[in-house]
This record gives C-alpha cells, structure tokens and sequence, in this order.
C-alpha cells in the first residue's frame, strides 16, 4: 500500500493521534472524514499492516496503541520546527529514486524547499554513477529541491553544505563526531555513514534548481550490508548503539539545512567552507586522488571557494581538483 | 501540417528529388511506398502547401520543380558532411522551445549529435530567463545535445566553443567578420546577429548533458524585427545584402560544431580559448559588467580558462566576473 500525502489512511491517522488517550468510533470517523464504516475498517486494517497498533473495541472504538517509525508526512510536520524547509513532502514507500522524483517535480514547477522522502529506493544512486544500498525502514532517503538566485559555478558550495548540515544532524541527534571526507560523503570510524548527490539544472548563467539527494544510514545492522560493503559503511545504530528515530533524525536535519541554507544565501559560503574544513580535518593529510582516470598523489593543502581540493604533489607544483576519490594515507 | 522526420511527406520528396528530371506517376509512388493514390496526392497536396513547387501532368506523373528553403531532415541530411553531429534531426514546424524539447529528449536517452530543429518558437528563450524572437521560416533555431565526459566547471567552455563555431560558420558563409560579446552572443556592426544558451544537467562530479542552443537571425528584414530591438539586433541577409539559404547555413554551422567540439574533446580548451580571444577583441576594452545585481566598470584583462571575465577594476585590483551583461565603452 502507499501513503499518499493526505490520503484517507493518513486523515484516520491524524484523528487517532489527536485523540491519542480518547477511542473515537468508526462512525465517527466516517463522519468527520466522509467515509463509510467499511471503508474506515479498510483503512485501519492498512494502518495495521504497516505496524500501527490500533486497539479496537465494539463499544467505544478505535484507539491508537504505538506508531512504527515510518516517516509520514503529517507525522513529521508535526514536530518539524522547520519556517520553510520540508513543509511539503513528497512520500513513497517505494520508488526508483527520491533524486530523479525531486529533479521530474522540479521541472514540473516544485518550489524551494519541497523534499521527496522514500522508505526503499529500487535504483538508489551514489556518485559517479554507483548504487546506494536502500533497503526498506531502515535508513533516510531524502531528496531537497532549492532554488538559489546563484550562478552554476558555486553549486558545489551547496554541496558543502549539505555536507555542514548533516554531520551537524549527526552531532546534534547522536552526540558522536562524523568526518566529512572529501567531496561529499559522512564517515564515522572512517565507514561511510551518509552520502550526498547533488543534481543540478542551469539554464545560461543561472540555476534553475538544484537536487541535494542525502542517504544516511540510520537502523542498519552490519549483517544487513552486501558482504561487499560491510567493512566500509556503518550506520548511526551501530556507532551508537541503540536504535535511531528516524521521524526525530529526519527533523532534525531538514531544521540544520534550512538554518545552513539561510547562512549560505545571507552572507556567501565562507562559513560553510570554515565549518567544512574543520569537520573534514583534511588539511596537510597525505592522500591519493583519482581524478577523470588520472591519479595524483600529495599533501592536501585546503579547499577552495568552489570547493575544489588543492593538492601539493610536491615542493612547489600544486593541483586543484576539481572532482575524484580519495584515499587517506595517514 | 507538421512533417515528421520520415513521414509520409518527406518520403515522397526524397523520391521526387531523386528523379528530379524524370516524372515519376502517383501509381508508382503508391507502389514504392505503399500508400494508395489517393493518398499520395494528399501528400502532394500538403508539399505544395508547404511551398514546395510540384509539376503534376495526368500522362507522366508529379516532378519536383522547385524546393522552399525549408529545413527538412532528409534534404538537410543530402549535402552534409558531417560525420555524427545533426546525423539524427528532430524536426518541427512549430514548437515551444527547441532547447526544451532538447532536453525532454536527452533526459530520455537521446544521443549525443542529435539536434532539434524549428521552423519557429513559441517561446524561445535566450539568457537571463529572456525571450528569442522566433518568426517562422527566415531563421536558424537549433539546439545540440552533447554528452561530454567532462566535469561541470568545464561547462562554460563549450558555450565558448559554441560562440566560436557558430562565429566561425557565419564567416565561412559570407566571408564577413563578425564579433563574439562575451558571453556568447554574435554580433555584426555592434548588432545581435546570433545568441546561445545552454542548458546543462549534471549529477555530481559528471555532466549529464549538455544542450546547445543556437539561434542565427538568417533572412529577416530589419522591419521585421519588433520596434523595441530593431537597432539592437541584425541579421546575416541585412549585412551581406542578399538572402541566405538556411539549409546551407546549418550544414555548415554543423560541421563547424563536429569540427571545434572534436578539437576540444582531443585537446581541451585552449585552441578555443585562443580563438575565442581573437575574434572577442576584448582585451584591454573599457567595459561595464553587470552581474547578480552588481555593477562593475573596468577594463577587461582576459577571459580566462573558465570562461570568466577578468576585468581590472583599478590599478592592482582585478575581478572575476562569470555570468552577466557587458556594455563596451570605446
């Protein structure tokens, strides 16, 4: 079944969560919503089958018991303290890919801040054309449409950002400390715990919208992992050791990127680059970068405003690279 | 009437223009083709319609007399020497935007070469979100699809290739000299004679594609330019004193493209850049630059291998400027 944005199953769910201590009768549900009896069954058998516990008696009604952790639109509007960011969602239990539904809604017209979430992606996508691992329930898979008044050229500043942003929701909702490492992935004891990809539409020297795709590994457990990956992703659950609201995760990083958002539009992206540098470590790091089938290795000696890495391969030559993998040597 | 590529229309013209000499009888057409009689002189009926001059006698059959200067595929394809780019043409009398519908194909897969052609725009668009005149039959409205493996920063490159080429075709043409404004418009006595507009989608570190658009303003009239860019814009028919074949015009507006694009690919972007440079003149010209709101007076240092204006604003301070409007002084 999917939950569409204020479908009928979602309208019940409202009720049930108003009224949480109070049972409230089919009738009356069917009444207040314009539904009949049966399909108001219907409804919560649904509910049911996604893990809400609704308890039910004939005489005085329906009740809800607990909600599992899905991440329902209305349910997370509902402690999103957020003025602008996430204030329309775009919900899928599944889809192919939250990034190629915000890009297909932005060239439809989506506004700033009108994200795409899904509990499973079938084609979840990394960098460089590589697949991001998206089973169901368990992780974030979160896509942001924005609309800067900026030119192409400081798109990867937004790319920064959203890098800033959720190692910052990390922070705050764990108390751990992730390392941003370069271009754009979350690490936590050097294991992939986020990822970015950000997807952008220019038009001349204007952007017409940019797609900020942020997966981040939340309830994984490490059998849950292709064996492949196992020894390089992590989650949030098993850095932490206990399970992981992903509801709670979800507003806290859409409330980061909107105040980093903001910071980034006011005043340029210089404290988005010092907040990088810091949480990258990145200076003076020996590394190896591969880079358009080019390898270089070097001393990493900072990132730019356009957030290229500038490399010192040796005494006196240096390289800015603008796009590649790394590797830490140290 | 709109001729597909390959419709019914345009298979009759093929063969028409094949047996130029010959008349060749409805019946044969028919039985070549596999249409009825009475079809084949609907298509007739909607060629001639289309001003193409068709000599019918009831003893021998229908002979070509004379072709419009219509940018039909299959006779754009007749003399042209390219060897992949415009090899598939996405023709249309009548259209939205050519780059829209460029870029509707490319998100669906089209390759690169491929180009969309118009007869005219309902809504052409040129930079900074304005309008391109687009009258029907007198000029070239073209949009390329390229998928270079290239990183996004690179992109402004190929709008300078673009400004190159499209210079360069005009030249070829008429043997007249036309001025590339930085960023990429054409001029011709200090008039607009074509413009560019590319529209990029990227995906982290790679671009997806990229969409060329050209526009040349070929045969039009200056009073068949609005009131309000009559002394601002040309075109190549107003400057050489006679009409331009659009056909011929876009075969080698096409092979100067395959030529420069290929340059760039082999080489990257300094053979351009060098070229660019020379028919710019733009260097140590007093210039004012408005960008994002900005404006910025100066003398122009050099465009650098970004596709950035440098601009020397005073003695010792320089600016980089890459998107905005210029306004030349001397």
């Amino acid at each position: 079944m999917i939950i569409q944005e204020q479908g009928a199953a979602e309208k019940i769910l409202k009720l049930l969560t108003k009224s949480q201590s109070h049972p409230i009768s089919g009738q009356e549900i069917g009444h207040l919503l314009g539904m009949s009896r049966t399909s108001v069954w219907k409804r919560i058998r649904d509910l049911r089958s996604l893990g809400y516990e609704i308890e039910a008696s004939t005489r005085s009604g329906y009740r809800l018991i607990r909600s599992p952790d899905l991440l329902i639109p209305f349910e997370i509007k509902l402690n999103l303290r957020t003025r602008w960011m996430g204030r329309r969602i775009h919900y899928f239990q599944k889809i192919d890919s939250t990034n190629s539904k915000a890009y297909e809604l932005a060239l439809k017209g989506a506004k700033e801040g009108e994200i795409v979430i899904a509990e499973s992606q079938k084609r979840g996508r990394g960098r460089l054309g590589r697949k991001w691992f998206s089973p169901p329930f368990l992780n974030l898979y979160l896509s942001v449409i924005l609309r800067p008044k900026i030119p192409p050229h400081q798109a990867s500043l937004l790319t920064l950002m959203a890098a800033v942003a959720t190692a910052e929701a990390i922070e705050k909702y764990s108390g751990l400390q992730p390392l941003i490492k370069w271009p754009n992935d979350i690490l936590m004891r050097n294991r992939k715990v986020a990822g970015l990809l950000n997807e952008i539409r220019s038009e001349g020297d204007r952007i017409d919208f940019i797609i900020l795709g942020i997966g981040v590994n939340l309830n994984m457990k490490t059998t849950q992992f292709p064996q492949e990956i196992r020894s390089l992703a992590t989650s949030l659950k098993i850095e932490k050791g206990e399970s992981i609201s992903r509801k709670e995760f979800l507003q806290t990083l859409l409330k980061t990127l909107e105040e980093w958002y903001e910071i980034f539009m006011k005043e340029g992206g210089e404290r988005i680059l010092k907040v990088w540098r810091e949480k990258s470590r990145i200076k003076g790091r020996a590394v190896r970068v591969t880079s358009f089938g080019q390898s270089f290795t070097g001393r990493a000696v900072d990132v730019d405003s356009e957030g290229a890495l500038i490399l010192r391969i040796r005494k006196g030559e240096r390289r800015r690279i603008v796009a590649g993998d790394i590797e830490y040597f140290e």
